[in-house]
């Protein structure tokens, strides 16, 4: 039996990564002024540095700014000018000051599942900004418990059982990201409901779930995801 | 009867804000070169950024990387060069990276609190650092729960107390600084512990708290604490 589920929130609840990817095709037209696009790979060039450093930074709009800014001044030979970096940082806080746009049937799905279990919404990255996101989404009523933690593996959600005082086997994680919402949890012997974004970030993509395994549902959006709980309570 | 004591940790358990202001330093001798110092109000300028992007960085290290460079573009009307902007990075990452250097007697003071009371870490800032310094202060088997939080107001210490299922006059809050350690808590009823760091961020030295009352104590080191709530246990 399923007794709690937890839902991410980015790309599940509500929209995140296309603002990311604004971002970074504005941050291409910017360099498109210093350096030839075509030669420069700046698309591997900025996921190199977005790489390097999440190890420092964690996720989040504000160390993706940082990077941007440090990939531009390595891609230009710092030929970059101070205006244009002046636009990089207004990317970000563009990221940071979106509306938050929920995804459609997300509360009737959120509460459908809330009638028959616990829920909790489990998002990774920039505290402050989750923060804010969750307050203007309007469903943090919804939710028995909000946990913003800085990276989603194995050992976060270890901690989380611990803390819910819950065996892995009676959690279901709701979200759209392999790597960080189902892989870590079907190891740990939980339960998981895939709903695919449309996009995914590069560094979100490397994933190594278990896509066999019969504690695993894959929905096509929130509407899905009470059955998906509920076929997963009877085989889980 | 004091159960809970709660310590702040950046500045009251080790050292951070001499780091922040290292970069400051650093951060107005790059200017040096595009500004006449002495006319330019660099120190007001960058904390009126700081002010206006809390409201959407938050705290914490890379917030102020980002404000550096945005007050650098300002004050030099974008002539600074990239491989400065670059500098002013280099000066956030060395904040990010810099090892804990814990205060004296930090360990001896919380584990004498917590042979009598439970003890909580409470500190605000960036999710991802603060984990990253928690866990290479060592410290963090002392504490009963770690809380890091995005602001240490009001509203954020009556959560806490709910989800400690606590009364505010159980509870005594350790730290250096009043506005965020002892007004918001003396406000809802509890005890403060102040202990003075030699320095304090003009942000943060902005305080409304009540000096005179009874249930507040100030020490000079964490070496006071002990006695202190063994005190306010008395009186509070």
């Amino acid at each position: 039996m399923i007794e709690l589920v937890g839902f991410d929130a980015d790309d599940t609840l509500w929209h995140s990564e296309p603002y990311f990817q604004q971002a970074h095709a504005a941050f291409e037209n910017i360099l498109g002024r210093y350096i030839d696009l075509a030669d420069a790979r700046v698309h591997e060039r900025l996921l190199a540095t977005e790489r390097r450093n999440i190890k420092l930074f964690g996720y989040g709009a504000k160390g993706m700014t940082l990077s941007l800014i440090e990939t531009a001044i390595e891609l230009t030979d710092a030929r970059i000018g101070g205006a244009d970096i002046g636009a990089l940082l207004e990317l970000g806080k563009a990221v940071l000051t979106h509306p938050v746009e929920l995804l459609p049937g997300v509360r009737a799905a959120v509460e459908a599942v809330a009638r028959s279990h616990r829920v909790v919404l489990i998002t990774k990255g920039d505290l402050f900004h989750q923060e804010a996101k969750v307050r203007q989404s309007g469903l943090a009523d919804l939710f028995h418990r909000i946990e913003i933690v800085s990276e989603k593996d194995p050992a976060t959600y270890a901690r989380l059982f611990e803390e819910f005082a819950l065996p892995a086997e009676r959690f279901a994680m709701v979200g759209n990201s392999l790597r960080s919402d189902i892989a870590p949890v079907l190891a740990l012997g939980g339960c998981g409901v895939h709903v695919p974004y449309a996009i995914t970030w590069a560094l979100e993509a490397e994933h190594q779930a278990d896509l066999g395994s019969a504690r695993l549902r894959v929905v096509e959006s929130l509407a899905g995801v009470p059955g998906a709980i509920a076929e997963l309570s009877g085989s889980c």
